[in-house]
């Protein structure tokens, strides 16, 4: 008799437990709600561990490059350290300690025979959410109906990081479907935020949320159709890049929904600093992605738009655009608050910081979200229906069955739709540079109305989703932490309308006391080199910039 | 009481008619079926204006940039020539000389006042497919239901043509639907090739290969999404260029089945040589596209690139593949002829060329014209419903009552074999050149199966569609003319399949006699400076650059 989908999800879970060593265990029956210091505290990893998982990744590869460390060293520490991570946030979808040194111990053995890398990720592990295909793995994607498929061939993506020199060691968590920017699936259950278990690590790619968080990874690799790489970002106090789509190959991954091309998910890195994102973009970059995948343009690293950004930065050139509500949902106060304080130094600095009129974001919302439920939520009940699984409570929204969907007419007009609204928006732009006489570099805006938000809470995409609608470049950047004592309730708080009303009235300053708040920077289609040189600028003036 | 159909229609016919200065009518009682020569002998052109209307754009931009000539000249020139175009062939839906000689004083008038141009197209005048919105102009696209609305304003590409200088002076017939490569509907009725008036201009952008094949037009803009400017391009013996969805805008155009997005329609240059499809490329570019038109890569012209080809070609070390047959339809003798003749050249001259295998060419037919048919005609329909009129008998198939269109999860899937096939025919390109030890630079290969067609005649679109789909880069090179007592009928032809047969048993030397064949030249997605310059050594070792 076939196996219940409780069954088989329960079977996946106790190999996921049994993927960590025994030796690699550790006392769990006492963590306080924040358990961002048990790597250091656990016992399990040694000074030199601790001290490659601090490292930045630039510092890695540069240290293995020159010989100063050994692959099998820095990827031990990171299996370490993720075990711990999922030991404590259950951030883990597949955990594979032993390929990842065999594969380490290999490119060891090509370093001392040739004296030379093998590309400029040489050694370096980097986190995979469980969206990226790896040979001979399996890739549930949170799906129990897709457990015990193991696949034949590596996603592009995978492929290339590999050739570059990647190690890999972790698929990390996702919610089901995708489509929600908290991580709860029916095989592994919830990721928590390692800051506090009682707040998401944001979705979906929050599994790469929680454990770069933590630092059981360096760099993690996600997706974003409407916020989810930017969002477990914000939530766990990193950078994030949603580039435009067509800048890095998403071929031959797992994805719900596939072949929907109205909105394109985007896969990019999540990391401590731009450093090391440029680091990850580059790499991939140098291996030609467009002769694998046809959706990626033939765009190499532009070092000029980087070095014209940087020239501008140095003389305190930059031109941004601003705004802190949508005009749908008015962000807590720890955001408003996020985004003054990088307006401020920013205009401290030298830089001109002027406002920015969010045009028609409230249109973009309705239109990306007719194109999430396009299908009237056909392909997920499908992916439900193969196992007998329940949806998750946070997608009923998506496949509530009155949910219409649309014909292909209607998807027609929606594309329509949506390319007029991008081209209107440029026109604002335009207009915008013509007012100011130079350039707009980019603009500066929530990417959550909340900091790092308590669980089952997340209902409004709209900072994020709008973006994804645009196909603009989006970097996250780190501000600060949600203060009780500063970020207070504003108790005059007139409503927009009723999820206005309903998320303002959530706030609450001590049960977000702590967490982490962030803005985006969001400059043009395909402007990856200087959005990215832009956030690196307000990380760096922010003093926020590569601290462990 | 509303007008009939017919009686629109009429009426357009005759304000197209109008539209000609009385001192512009020629004699066309007497024309043979070849009406190449009735500009030079009409005794409507002045030796300057046939001059002027024989030269190249870069030779008048040049002229004009220097003071030696005068837009209100050069514009009177084609404006002459093409009255005379439109009057053996039918190329126009849209004729307004006294529009463009007001924008030429203009232009001239700047020149004098300010001793500069107002950009490297200044005073060129320009001929645009009846797609291109021109303020204050019609855009019947061949819709009767279209005829009386006037746009408020430009398409992008117009908008920017004219920022860079254009004159605008001609819109260009187009067959009804746009879905076709003939040029025929139910307005102007049918427009034929200035070479045989029995013989195709092809489509959709028919129109402008009449006109600029006849010189009417020096640079025309045509759009493609299954050969509609490279098949009017091959048939009148014209250079085309169908660059990678993306490069050139396309923003506020009319077309049919607007929003549909599966392959991309895009749009492009029909000119006399490449260095003419270099300026306009190079002129559209300048403008920066991507601030206007979300869709366009904000990819600047790529000297580097260009360099980079034209070094190649200098040490004779070009590697191209080529195929004279699909797999499908096996092309007329004249076509695998103008095929051997091109790889006879390059190799005869240095280069290296290889057979290419051409990858499930059939299955990318198979599946572009289910994209096309993917509503079921529905868009189509009701454009011919509104005003009541019949379909032309050429778009029978895409607006029969049988096409069952499909509904969004089917759009999906198209789109997933779609990115899958992409991504497999880039493996065999890597494959080829792992097996060569070099990059293969590009491909030749047919166009269409014949050379310039009879009317009624074009059957099958697969050698254009498959490119489309693949959204590869592609340039039609001329190559030579169908030769009766060479290009003998093969009297062992064996069909592949019925279609082949019925194709194959078609061709007629003597009605093929002098029709031009062509080849197009096939790069990667986004190679156009690389592909052009590739083209434009081809036509110049064949000798047929720049000939008028």
């Amino acid at each position: 008799m076939a196996k219940s989908w409780e069954e088989v999800a329960a079977d996946k879970r106790a190999r996921i437990a049994k993927s960590i060593p025994s030796v690699w265990k550790i006392d769990t029956s006492s963590l306080s709600d924040n358990v961002m210091d048990v790597p250091e505290k656990c016992g399990l990893l040694s000074s030199e561990e601790l001290a490659i998982t601090n490292s930045t990744a630039v510092e890695l590869v540069e240290k293995m490059a020159t010989g100063k460390l050994k692959s099998v060293d820095v990827t031990t520490a990171f299996c370490k350290r993720a075990a711990v991570a999922q030991q404590v946030t259950n951030c883990a979808l597949e955990f594979f300690p032993e390929m990842a040194l065999k594969q380490a111990k290999e490119l060891d053995d090509f370093y001392e025979k040739n004296g030379k890398t093998v590309g400029p990720l040489h050694g370096l592990p980097i986190s995979l959410k469980d969206q990226l295909r790896v040979k001979d793995l399996e890739c549930s994607m949170g799906y129990v109906a897709w457990i015990g498929k193991y696949d034949e061939k590596d996603s592009v993506l995978t492929s290339l990081l590999r050739k570059a020199g990647a190690v890999f060691y972790i698929k990390t968590s996702v919610p089901q479907s995708l489509m929600v920017c908290e991580t709860i699936n029916n095989i592994s259950g919830r990721t928590v935020n390692p800051r506090n278990k009682n707040w998401s690590c944001g979705g979906s790619s929050g599994g790469e949320g929680a454990n770069v968080g933590i630092r059981g990874g360096i760099i993690g690799v996600g997706t974003d159709i409407g916020g989810s790489i930017r969002v477990p970002s914000a939530f766990n106090f990193l950078y994030g890049l949603r580039g435009s789509h067509g800048r890095l190959p998403y071929g031959d991954m797992a994805n719900s929904m596939e072949g929907q091309e109205t909105v394109h998910s985007v896969v990019g890195p999540l990391t401590h600093s731009v450093a090391d994102m440029r680091l990850f973009v580059q790499s991939v970059l140098a291996e030609e992605p467009w002769k694998y995948d046809s959706k990626v343009v033939p765009m190499p690293w532009r070092q000029t738009e980087d070095d014209k950004a940087k020239q501008k930065i140095a003389s305190k050139g930059l031109t941004l655009g601003f705004f802190n509500c949508d005009s749908v949902v008015m962000p807590h106060p720890p955001i408003l608050r996020g985004v003054e304080t990088v307006v401020s130094t920013l205009k401290e600095n030298g830089h001109k910081v002027v406002p920015w009129k969010p045009y028609k974001h409230d249109y973009a919302v309705d239109l990306i979200g007719g194109i999430y439920g396009a299908d009237g939520g056909k392909d997920i009940h499908a992916a439900l229906q193969a196992s007998g699984e329940p949806a998750i409570p946070n997608i009923d929204d998506l496949v509530s069955p009155e949910l219409p969907g649309v014909d292909i007419n209607g998807a027609w007009e929606v594309q329509r739709q949506k390319w007029q609204y991008q081209n209107e928006y440029l026109e604002q732009w335009r207009q915008m540079e013509e007012k100011l006489g130079c350039e707009m570099d980019a603009f500066i805006a929530p990417i959550t109305p909340t900091a790092a938000i308590r669980h089952n809470q997340f209902k409004y995409y709209g900072y994020a989703s709008a973006i994804n609608l645009l196909d603009f470049t989006s970097v996250v950047v780190p501000v600060t932490f949600a203060d009780k004592d500063v970020d207070k309730k504003d108790e005059n708080f007139k409503p927009l309308n009723k999820i206005d009303g309903i998320i303002q009235a959530e706030y609450d300053p001590s049960a977000y006391h702590g967490a982490p708040v962030a803005v985006q920077i969001v400059g043009r289609r395909l402007s990856e080199e200087k959005t990215m040189a832009i956030a690196e600028e307000i990380g760096k003036l922010l003093g926020n910039q590569v601290t462990p």
